[in-house]
């Protein structure tokens, strides 16, 4: 089925293709002393809005023209190491996939099903056709009773509570402004670098203070807090964040208790400026300026890996720290401003980006290392799907969550780490998305999606059309086989209804009759 | 006895004279409806060695040259809402009150007894005759299992538990440096400005960037951290605390939470830097630079009082917020340094001052204003001691606290309030300090205390020494009854020598022999 896990051993700068052995090979770990009971640090390593490809590690069954170009030698560290995850997914925007991550809970279930930024303010684009539902967009919350939030227990909370040092590092967006939910100390952190309601950056640089004026006023609600001490100096603001992560834990191993790290960069959102350490290395390479400024971005971000790697090997940490690395939407692929390559390409061999219900817009690059348990430069094709952090972490740190107010959707991926079982297997991934981001391409609307094995089905609320890929045969998606295999379609359709009824979904309505869109399984 | 609650109006700039009733007359205020079930906002405003005398409002019976002298129109105001405490206490140094503060525990119990900073590393000044004991000086933790802390759950842990949104402005001083105690989250602070392991300012100036250099490195552990938007700008620490306090107020306000704001100004301790605000107004009343410069101190942190006070009454949130005004230790009066008046006599009525077991250094000024609960502009006359806060915010708030590990020795003061009981009746004091301070003066050295009714005994560990004060008839301590009045040192010694066993409290060890100082009821 879909549960391959492969040994997969990175050689500096060659190509991965040792694919030696089957899941439960000699590789795997079923070991007596469990790394748990010592109970480990964790790092949650998350990129915004970092496509599938953009990295020196191929995420695919082959190197492609984006792993030779981009260079993320900490990343190839990292996989060298721990297991790669070829079929990880998120939701195609950030703050389902955020709201997922903290609280267990599929997008369906949290309804936070787009992004947040303003109280009461869903920022939907409007529709002609659709309307839109009373969606959570105020975030999720820890306090019960805010209008418009998901109510919800973060597993950082448990982590807190349970005696782990909890540090918050970059981009939250969890709450709209003005709610509990904008300040990741509501969720159980005890430190927090920079994070508030915001989903982007003013800027990147130090010498724009990241977004301040001279007065120190921020220009616009994406300006990053936090880091007055590096205004008016040349500190990219991915440096900037790192450094005061290392300090962070610095304090952490001072204190003597086990730490959480939530290093969550700002980068490589929009606006992709340069990072001066990089650019002219990916100018020399001929990229453009704008494609440059992009691989510096990334480059920036993996240097972050590096020196957070090194901090664990240089205090002893290393054997004793889980590493989890993960985006949160597919790569940005939606805007002339921002990218030269032709659109909707810059996730190839994916069809289109961010904010699509295509892969290109919800299949992310992940890798997982955990000391003593993870084989090796191994490689796992079984999907996961963003709310399985949940589960995955608290069993990681051996906590137990059974008083969350919220139903947990997500399942653990320890069996696939240990390679001594697979949550995925007969498991079905969903989403839904009854809104609309803001920009347009393949992909991009209000939907509803399975994945069930090698099948995908999408369904699309305004115009009913339904369309299915066999995702292994053809990761472009660029055959439909709807008319083909309308059994396949059926089946999948009543899937997809009975999971969105269940877990009272949301869906748009139509404002020529005022009546809701079908259920896919209803058309 | 030693419960006296009187009506007290403040007339501006007159003498408050006017002491109508006893402890349950007309004012008193016994309503049926409960303002705690609203779940009150709350506010400790908690100022750093500030004197029993340092401000216009009367503490005593009468109004000294101090009282004239000093401005605190904001402390005035409070008083003319709430009711003025005239024997409330603390410790005569900073940690053990902040932990008994947010322990509820007396420093005999929690072994905090003399300041923090670095970790094991006590600093108490060397003795030739006397070993101190292996105190706590790491501090408190909620973390169990750190060496040389005292491990207890604060209150604003249970604050921030059931709801409250908790901010944290100012001076900590909970923990030594790279402990988990040092980071006021780690007690239940979800907001945290400004506050550390120190206990005291490198500089109150923006100028001089709160005590970093030009690189923005700390010049000493004392620099203030977190306010690097005010650099290089003439705001006044005092100043940039109250702003972001009210920049937090704002937030907890939109988040619909009731809010608990620990104010905990680093005012007035010194470096006794001038706040150009007012200094020149007390220049022109004839003052020293050095004493002109304390007074605008002072001031300074009157102004962030009424400046939070404009907030309630502007955001419709005066009549649900209680304020708590407390004092941490006596006022600084052991240094010429800092000081032109006679050393030991900045108390005055009151003997030394921070650091003394006498009056001045362990007697503070306190109001409460708990709106609909409080006769306005009455006084109370009952003795109340730091650790009492713990119990009494977790009532004002209705909260149950009975999973703390540690013991509490607090005793709400609601009663009192509320003018219908009184919990110190047939209650003694104690403190216990088996250590040596640094500076030296009248009552500074390793002693222990015993308050009860009028009576106050003092033991000195190194010499034996006892002294019997009646502090009613004699609040200055000029005269020793301990030769005339053996049957009541005997009582006290007693009760003293229990409390201190059972608590498990320290005592310092003769260097020449290696024995133990006797216990107060052994000698």
């Amino acid at each position: 089925m879909d549960y391959r896990v492969k040994n997969f051993f990175l050689a500096a700068g060659s190509l991965p293709v040792v694919f030696t052995g089957t899941c439960l090979d000699a590789h795997c770990r079923e070991t007596g002393s469990d790394p748990a009971a010592v109970r480990p640090n964790i790092i949650l390593f998350l990129v915004d809005d970092m496509g599938w490809q953009d990295t020196s590690v191929p995420f695919w069954d082959r190197k492609t023209r984006f792993n030779e170009l981009y260079e993320t030698p900490n990343m190839e560290r990292l996989a060298e190491q721990g297991m790669v995850f070829t079929r990880a997914y998120a939701s195609s925007v950030s703050s389902p996939s955020r709201c997922s991550m903290m609280t267990g809970a599929n997008a369906a279930r949290h309804r936070v099903t787009n992004w947040t930024l303003r109280k009461d303010t869903p920022p939907d684009k409007k529709s002609d056709v659709l309307a839109f539902p009373e969606w959570n967009y105020n975030g999720i919350c820890q306090t019960e009773g805010i209008n418009n939030t998901f109510y919800a227990k973060s597993f950082v909370q448990y982590l807190k509570e349970s005696g782990y040092h909890t540090i918050h590092c970059g981009k939250a967006h969890w709450g709209a402004i003005d709610t509990p939910g904008e300040n990741p100390s509501h969720f159980g952190f005890e430190v927090n670098i920079s994070g508030h309601a915001a989903g982007g950056l003013a800027s990147y640089l130090g010498e724009e203070r990241y977004g301040h004026d001279r007065a120190g006023n921020p220009v616009s609600p994406m300006a990053v807090p936090g880091l007055e001490k590096y205004w008016d100096t040349d500190t990219f603001v991915t440096e900037a964040l790192t450094v005061e992560a290392i300090k962070a834990l610095d304090k952490a191993k001072a204190y003597g208790q086990p730490f959480y790290l939530y290093m969550s960069h700002y980068a490589v959102h929009i606006p992709i400026d340069r990072d001066a350490r990089y650019f002219d290395k990916y100018k020399q390479k001929g990229m453009s300026d704008k494609e440059a400024a992009y691989a510096s971005l990334i480059e920036g971000m993996d240097k972050s890996l590096g020196d957070i790697m090194d901090w664990l090997e240089r205090n002893g940490e290393a054997d004793n720290t889980i590493i989890l690395f993960m985006g949160d939407n597919g790569g940005y692929a939606t805007g002339k401003h921002w990218r030269d390559e032709p659109l909707y390409t810059q996730n190839s061999p994916l069809k289109c980006g961010k904010g699509s219900a295509y892969e290109g817009g919800i299949r992310e690059p992940m890798i997982v290392y955990w000391p003593g348990v993870t084989a090796p430069g191994s490689r796992c094709g079984s999907y996961v799907m963003i709310e399985d952090y949940y589960p995955t972490i608290l069993e990681m740190a051996g906590i137990e969550y059974k008083d969350a107010p919220q139903q947990i959707d997500g399942r653990s991926f320890v069996p696939l780490l240990r390679q001594n079982g697979d949550p995925s297997k007969g498991r079905s991934l969903y989403w839904n998305y009854p809104n609309l981001w803001g920009e347009t391409g393949p992909g991009i609307g209000a939907s509803c999606t399975v994945m069930d094995g090698e099948w995908k089905l999408i369904y699309f609320y305004e115009t009913g059309r339904k369309e299915l890929y066999n995702i292994v045969s053809d990761i472009g998606e660029s055959e439909d086989l709807s008319s083909s295999r309308p059994d396949i379609v059926k089946k999948l359709s009543g899937k997809l209804g009975r999971f969105l009824r269940s877990a009272k979904a949301q869906r748009p309505t139509f404002k020529s009759t005022g009546l809701p869109c079908p259920w896919p399984d209803e058309i």
